[in-house]
């Protein structure tokens, strides 16, 4: 997955987790993609700061997902989604009985994983 | 919601965060529904001991989720899932346009919601 992407999920999930001051310089650097120097200018600490800070973020926000796995349990469940969203935009191609069947053993995965 | 059933899925989402120590206390209490006596004799600590252990990981479980709402998310996403499910179970009751129509709306909304 593409880092900052995978950050962004990362933060999506388990943001508020962090602290005010940890969030604001987080959303800056990795969400609006403001230089470090730019952020350090912004809260008045070193660029050096606010490389750390970044670090230890992305450190803690990671251990949460090596721990709880939420990120990877919904998006396991997105992607099924998807796919019966795509077998519905063209059920036309199907055969009813079968699409039927294609969806329900979907519903039936998702059903189990969450 | 029922009370166990809630501790029980805060601590399926979010018990890893809780030490070793408090995860065996919790689960023996709590899951398995074991006395206080009980697992107090079990762990060698006092009843007392093990009824505030119990209280601090509820209150750190129930913190977790008024941050995240990852349990509410999810449970939203299944009773989605489960009302696809249902409508797939007795299609043949439904106009099949209508069908797809339905599970085509219930899907979007749970891809707006992932």
């Amino acid at each position: 997955m593409d880092e900052i992407l995978k950050q962004t999920l990362l933060y999506d999930f388990y943001g508020e987790l962090l602290t005010e001051h940890q969030k604001s310089i987080y959303e800056q650097a990795v969400l609006e993609d403001l230089s470090l120097s730019e952020v350090a200018a912004q809260e008045g600490i070193s660029r050096q700061g606010v490389h750390d800070l970044i670090k230890r973020c992305s450190k803690a926000l990671e251990g949460y997902e090596e721990k709880l796995h939420l990120v990877a349990r919904f998006m396991s469940v997105k992607q099924k989604v998807h796919e019966m969203d795509e077998l519905l935009t063209h059920y036309e191609e199907h055969d009813s009985k079968e699409l039927v069947a294609r969806l329900k053993a979907i519903s039936g995965e998702i059903i189990e994983e969450l």
